[in-house]
């Protein structure tokens, strides 16, 4: 999770939602890396978990990874969780809660709904902390990008060419 | 939905649950095309929807799907209507409904949950009876295949080599 948040900030300078996620084998060797590109490849379906999800299938030749882990530093919203239950993936550890979107026990839990075929361990809150706290950080830093240097400047526009 | 079903019928005779989407413009012009292709690639992800919307995305060069539409034959899995979600997709018209695993009203509703920041108009059971006699169908036919030639035949290993 450590090296999540690392990987998570990186993306975070770059302009994304700041989250990072990890596949990891029957044996705990990374199969697949995912951050959120988003914006970068203008992608709806370019969430960490599923870039990492991707990676891993096509790494493996399989699209069913019961024997596997997910780590992700932000709990998965109903897309991601619902593709977790499709993977089959074993289990699935996340650090920050997500009480407005969150799909596995924040707002909805579709690990325990009745249209799961395939129930995953989840554990989370795992350095939910520093996870929470670098997302906070992030979006407070886009809000005051956005206002402007401070509230009173007026604005100027941006020199063309 | 007539061509969806005949894109379903072909994927159907090459293995694969017979499922095909289209995602349709502003204008009504078709931009992305998608069928089932989760044995054939070993993804996960690899619904028709996701399928249709990734080409569609990037063939925009973006995320946003305000005015679009999404044509598929079975109502979308949960992992396929949080994606349409994330999408923002304007509308999605769906053909055969899922009660087991539909997550546009036919198990749950993601379209409506409070997880849900976009609102789709939501359009199911268009030429529905076809759309469910096709999946019947195929479905049958695979537990005969998987079943063998007639219950009273004895088991023969197949020849090695």
């Amino acid at each position: 999770m450590e090296r999540l948040l690392r990987r998570a900030a990186l993306v975070g300078e770059a302009g994304e939602i700041p989250v990072a996620a990890v596949v990891l084998n029957e044996r705990g060797q990374a199969i697949g890396w995912g951050s959120n590109r988003r914006e970068t490849d203008q992608q709806p379906l370019a969430h960490a978990e599923l870039v990492a999800l991707q990676q891993a299938a096509r790494l493996r030749q399989d699209w069913r990874f019961n024997g596997c882990t997910l780590l992700v530093t932000l709990e998965p919203c109903p897309m991601c969780a619902g593709a977790l239950v499709q993977a089959r993936m074993g289990r699935v550890v996340f650090g920050a809660a997500d009480p407005k979107r969150g799909a596995l026990g924040g707002c909805l839990n579709l690990a325990s709904d009745p249209s799961a075929h395939h129930h995953m361990q989840v554990t989370g809150g795992v350095l939910a902390e520093r996870c929470s706290t670098q997302l906070e950080a992030w979006f407070r830093r886009r809000r005051q990008q956005r206002r402007g240097p401070s509230p009173g400047t007026p604005a100027v526009p941006a020199p063309a060419g």
